[in-house]
């Protein structure tokens, strides 16, 4: 080694200053609910009342990953994640896995980080932490098995694929700069060999959904807007009735945490393409443009599902998207949207092997998704469009006190 | 449709503009040698003597697709490479296929373009247009067929996979937001429906090239800095020594253009991340942190070749992966990189799938790529780290006068 990089440089002072940072707002209960900026620079606080991550203004980028256990040994698994924990907190701050990891003090042993986020900012980085029923399972803990993590029933049309489906355990890491996601990543995955095995990754390119009123509304691959209505971080009481789990709701470790439900969705694009648009407006309920429900000016003008046309059937039609999945519909369930754009290739057959990479956060899986999907998928014209080839449920713990690792109100709880 | 977007209104106003920007500067022959801003409002001219995309400083994400022929009439594929040309000319622009085209007139047709980059300003968006062999075969054009797409030697350790190599076109998309480089892509492999079918496609997240001396050294998923003395913009009779084809090289319509060639590398990070740091840095030759090579302070200090340590062996080992690459090992070959780093998922055992696209645009594939990745495939200490599963070569022709369309140059020249 020559000399110092700039990241390396930073990974002392700059590091030291953010952890410094987070340690005096860690009392802060509110903290993970305040936007945080969307500059390069931005770090996301780690601690607080609830994971970042979640409520966090949706960063541009997505890495996310499934593991699933290799061992059933407590003990090495709690290792893991108190080590997990200590590089999640650093790498969220800009700084590598450990200090001066990428170009360790000692050269004839591996680097302690790999290095490719040498020089890179903060970028926004979250990471999310999450658990399946199959780490529960293994490691002998089912009476503490919260509700929301029962198997979701199968849905009209469903095709997954148990290859990109399920998982022990989830990382979901989220930036403004996907480099810097890949690099987090990669870097608690191999902290996790021999104890972890990746089950399956996806890349997001582009959000699909603001959860910040700050945040413009993004558009998915069909065109469209999507997610005006979303639960957002500015929602208050909504927050605590849709996205976090309260105490009774299940065993008391998840309290204050929020079940992730991840769907991968292929659009079947090249179809949807040859759809006209007046159809496209029909089946989604909103106009293309400007995103207004049908018979409304603009983006946020609430729908009027009683409206009439000039023949008498409804302006937005009964089976449209909006309709079928407004809480209005559903007995005033909502739940909040955080997914992902991706392109995974090419199919084999001549199309782009394209979709959404849906993330929701919510109180209970079963009182909320499971409702919203059923009538999604016994009703809605979109399924023509889509095929639901991946899922799987996790339960993210709350936020993290001072000192606490990753899992740890389940663990030692 | 209730109003304008803000797309459609700039795709009238903005774009209008910027195409009018495009004629003014249609006649300097330097255009695409200028290194342009790399904000996300930036407009990167599309016609000039070379196309855009090669020495354009590399944008920060790419979307790569091959597509094959589906019929071999010549006047249907002409009448597909001119609407492709135009909607090309206007996304580049920051602008919609057509205009209007994503909320069109007529709603009982489908839009012309898919909607998802409404909004989204040009962010340096380049389209670079390639031709296979296959297409040269297929429209009966053998006697054109230039020197360079001559099939590639087979290289020591190359697992190609015929789904990921190959293909009779391609289009390389580079943005500094994804979703525009997706969105030009998915619009282009669109309009081909029924000419052309997708072969492969490839994202790519990070670069990992600089082509102009203002951009920093990026990183690939090994750590290392690469390309530190990649041929750039401002490099002048460099460029055309090494990477702009030269008349009497070949047919003449490809004369001010360049090869294109591509190797899907994935990178075995779980391996590399396992051995020392002193033995990374003497594969690569480089020390991680700075990128100086060994025995060097500075990126950008010459490698001393000759140098020996204190027991007389050389301070850069014979078998770095810098040396075997280096001009000096190789007659004076150099080459342009523009890859990309790339995570596609897991590969099922475990490990993410994960490497580097890359690609390096070149004026004679078998003298410059071939010697190279001989040496480096019969010699190079990374080969233990590393796989070719993909491999394609494309000539691309000179940038286009006004008027002109892609492929003008071989099909009617």
């Amino acid at each position: 080694m020559t000399g110092l990089s700039r990241r390396h440089l930073f990974g002392w002072a700059g590091a030291g200053a953010a952890l410094a940072g987070v340690g005096a707002v860690a009392g802060c209960s509110a903290t993970a609910e305040r936007p945080a900026l969307s500059g390069a620079e931005s770090v996301v606080p780690f601690r607080g009342r609830h994971q970042a991550g979640i409520v966090t203004p949706a960063q541009d980028r997505l890495h996310f990953v499934a593991l699933d256990l290799t061992t059933d040994n407590r003990e090495r698994v709690i290792g893991l994640l108190e080590k997990w924990t200590a590089a999640a907190e650093r790498m969220v701050a800009g700084a590598e896995t450990t200090p001066g990891g990428a170009v360790n003090r000692n050269p004839d042993a591996p680097p302690d980080d790999t290095g490719e986020a040498l020089g890179l900012p903060a970028s926004s980085l979250t990471l999310t932490f999450g658990v399946g029923a199959g780490l529960i399972e293994k490691l002998g803990l089912t009476d503490r098995m919260p509700p929301g993590l029962a198997p979701l029933p199968a849905f009209t049309g469903d095709q997954l694929d148990p290859a990109t489906s399920g998982g022990d355990l989830c990382i979901q890491a989220c930036s403004q700069d996907p480099q810097v996601a890949v690099h987090a990543v990669r870097n608690l995955v191999r902290m996790g060999f021999g104890t972890t095995a990746v089950r399956w990754s996806q890349l997001g390119f582009g959000r699909t959904s603001s959860t910040s009123t700050a945040q413009a509304t993004p558009r998915n691959l069909f065109g469209f807007k999507d997610g005006t209505h979303n639960v957002k971080a500015e929602d208050g009481a909504e927050l605590d009735r849709h996205v976090w789990v309260q105490p009774g709701d299940g065993p008391a470790w998840l309290d204050g945490g929020s079940y992730l439900v991840a769907r991968r969705i292929r659009m079947h694009i090249e179809i949807w393409d040859r759809t006209s648009l007046s159809e496209q407006e029909r089946i989604i309920g909103r106009d293309k443009g400007e995103g207004a429900p049908l018979g409304e000016q603009s983006e946020f003008d609430l729908a009027d599902y009683t409206a009439t046309g000039p023949t008498g059937e409804p302006v937005i039609p009964t089976i449209a998207h909006i309709r079928l999945a407004s809480a209005d519909n559903l007995g005033g369930v909502r739940i909040l949207r955080r997914g992902y754009n991706f392109v995974d290739g090419s199919d084999g057959q001549g199309h782009l092997n394209a979709g959404l990479f849906f993330i929701a956060f919510l109180r209970d899986p079963h009182a909320q998704f499971v409702p919203m999907q059923s009538a999604l998928a016994n009703s809605d014209d979109l399924m023509e469009y889509i095929e639901h080839t991946g899922s799987a449920v996790f339960a993210c713990p709350a936020g993290l006190g001072e000192g606490a690792y990753w899992g740890q109100s389940l663990l030692e709880g």
